[in-house]
């Protein structure tokens, strides 16, 4: 199903030859009249040019982002900050609208200067390729992606759009993750960021693929305001149905994974220490490794499990795989040719009851795979 | 060079049948008398049976230690508890002393029942081969190690003699790692545990291979005597030269390693905020990735050190790599190809200098390869 952006948005998707190969690389999405915004971006120290710009410019509603992949601009220096600035003049100047109006988003590899010539030609060309179609744009913005993600929910009257691009360097704490949401539910920027940041703690924040944080992670969300005020109770689930979606599409087109793991902790002191437990375990090298030679290895997670919290009584711990117990209250119970069977499913789902209280989380993760060394061995990314 | 214990201790290794194929796993360390000894334990809440045990006794002079690889006693529940107890008890048998005077080890595979009756079995045998050497005995403490690791220092003196073990899941706080030191100097446990404390500190702690701390890792130091009183500067030094050597060979020896990578961090606002710095950097799945391709991919460093620490100023970060200065104060070189030709060395050195104080630590850790991958996805470690 072709899905569009809400009424009084638009998009494109261009080549400006920053990808080898004539492979679209930036993208622009454009706001018929200045436009309330809300972003959670990365926490990272590191964090790249384009998200310090975008932090800075907060709270002022806005007519265009644009979003180039195939270059992070992060680390670049002072020339990376200076490439922000001469990217939203360009844009402003082809859009009519001031430099602060625009938002800029870049994703790919850190550390290389962002060849502004070739942005700066295209942009002409990227503005007047605009349609209500979010595919060319979703197609832009990707990396190693395999896919592109997109989601689309009803908020009463009015409707809630999604597209992300995911896939490796992913443990959004705010993943490269980039993903932009529109609706057009009438909301200032106050209800933006009380919608948003909600969604995000339970979304995008609860995916890990590699347990590395990025420099550029950055979630945007606008609002047109056509379709007047939606309930922002219904507005939250349709946004927080929107950011699950994206969520799991990132996971389930993880770098080299082949598995996609939801990770469930119940039973921990609090939601917090269940999402801490979670991380854990979706970070181990050595779970995951096991996950992509089918291995239901529950002693790796339950290492990983007692090396996250040192306060953990591991008998009062359970662990099942699959479906199968195979650690019940401190013992182990030998079903491992059950479980082994059930982990050939490319979607298996792990629960932990950490015995201890009602908190309780779920994690999204994915496994390790010689592949996923090969490409990040290759020195390109 | 053959090794040989400190006076007043001997050790042996045999094949008990715990691993397949008739290799030696089965390993013991008698003392003549009792003696005094100090510990360092796993700090993971999964903690094996034998690491319990071991810290119940803590303080206690003892006359024998009974280690097994193949089989990590860990997460294997009552059982678990029951098979040191009965494996304490046979040893004290054999050896003429109480059972409280044996300590206990294991490493291997998490949460498979320990198979009591051939360890009981082997142990008359075990006892009766002891000798001065060292190699019998390092041998049959081996689990996916290519290598035997022993090192050797003098005390003043006495000497100083240490035997351990890797391969993965080595982070430690206090790897799966054990290690085994003895001096005939006369300590006694408060000395020891003063002297090995801070050396563990600086030297097992300090290395990472897949950031994944085990249920087993434990190091052990004996004092034997028989030399008399060392000077504890010569003693501590000696001590920790032989864990900075043993700590060095698991690295080497790191399970599908190719490269071990010294990371040595300066500038940081405190020791603790450096080796956190550094271990973050080692942990970083995607930068391992890039060391297996001999990718100078100084970007995935920035990145982890700037989800490590938010508060670091990226502006007066410098990351250099094999010599190769790539990022200088905030800026990148450019210098990626002479980097790249200097990290084709099986020994790479990250230096990283974040600008905000006189803290430093250096760190040993490896690359994440294809064959590490291979190797935990295989279902049977």
């Amino acid at each position: 199903m072709a899905v569009r952006w809400p009424d009084g948005a638009l998009s494109s998707g261009v080549a400006c030859g920053i990808k080898s190969g004539g492979a679209p690389d930036l993208g622009v999405i454009t706001f018929e009249e200045a436009t309330a915004w809300a972003g959670v971006f990365t926490l990272n120290a590191a964090a790249a040019a384009p998200v310090i710009w975008c932090r800075e410019h907060l709270g002022e509603p806005i007519r265009a982002v644009v979003v180039n992949s195939g270059n992070a601009n992060a680390c670049t220096g002072a020339a990376g900050s200076k490439a922000v600035r001469a990217t939203a003049t360009s844009a402003a100047r082809v859009a009519g609208c001031a430099p602060d109006e625009v938002l800029i988003a870049s994703t790919g590899p850190i550390g290389i200067p962002l060849p502004m010539d070739a942005i700066r030609a295209a942009l002409p060309r990227a503005f007047a390729a605009t349609g209500p179609g979010v595919e060319p744009f979703a197609g832009a913005i990707t990396t190693t992606d395999t896919v592109i993600k997109t989601s689309y929910h009803a908020a009463g009257g009015a409707s809630v759009v999604g597209v992300a691009k995911g896939a490796a360097m992913i443990a959004p704490n705010m993943a490269t993750m980039l993903a932009f949401i529109a609706t057009d539910a009438a909301a200032d920027r106050g209800l933006l960021h009380a919608t948003l940041g909600p969604a995000v703690q339970r979304t995008f924040n609860r995916i890990s693929i590699d347990a590395c944080e990025s420099t550029n992670d950055s979630v945007f969300m606008f609002a047109t305001g056509r379709a007047g005020r939606a309930h922002p109770d219904d507005l939250g689930k349709a946004v927080e149905a929107v950011c699950g979606d994206l969520a799991e599409q990132i996971v389930q087109d993880a770098e080299g994974g082949t598995t996609l793991v939801r990770i469930r902790i119940g039973g921990a002191a609090s939601e917090e220490s269940a999402v801490a437990a979670g991380r854990a375990v979706a970070a181990s090298a050595l779970w995951r490794a096991a996950v992509a030679g089918a291995d239901p290895n529950w002693g790796r997670i339950l290492s990983a499990l007692g090396a996250a919290d040192r306060s953990v009584d591991i008998t009062r711990v359970s662990v099942s795989i699959a479906g199968v117990p195979l650690f019940v209250d401190g013992e182990p119970t030998g079903e491992l040719l059950a479980a082994a069977a059930a982990m050939e499913s490319p979607d298996v789902t792990v629960e932990c009851d950490l015995g201890s209280g009602t908190g309780s989380a779920e994690l999204l993760s994915a496994d390790l795979t010689e592949e996923y060394v090969r490409l990040n061995a290759e020195g390109t990314s």
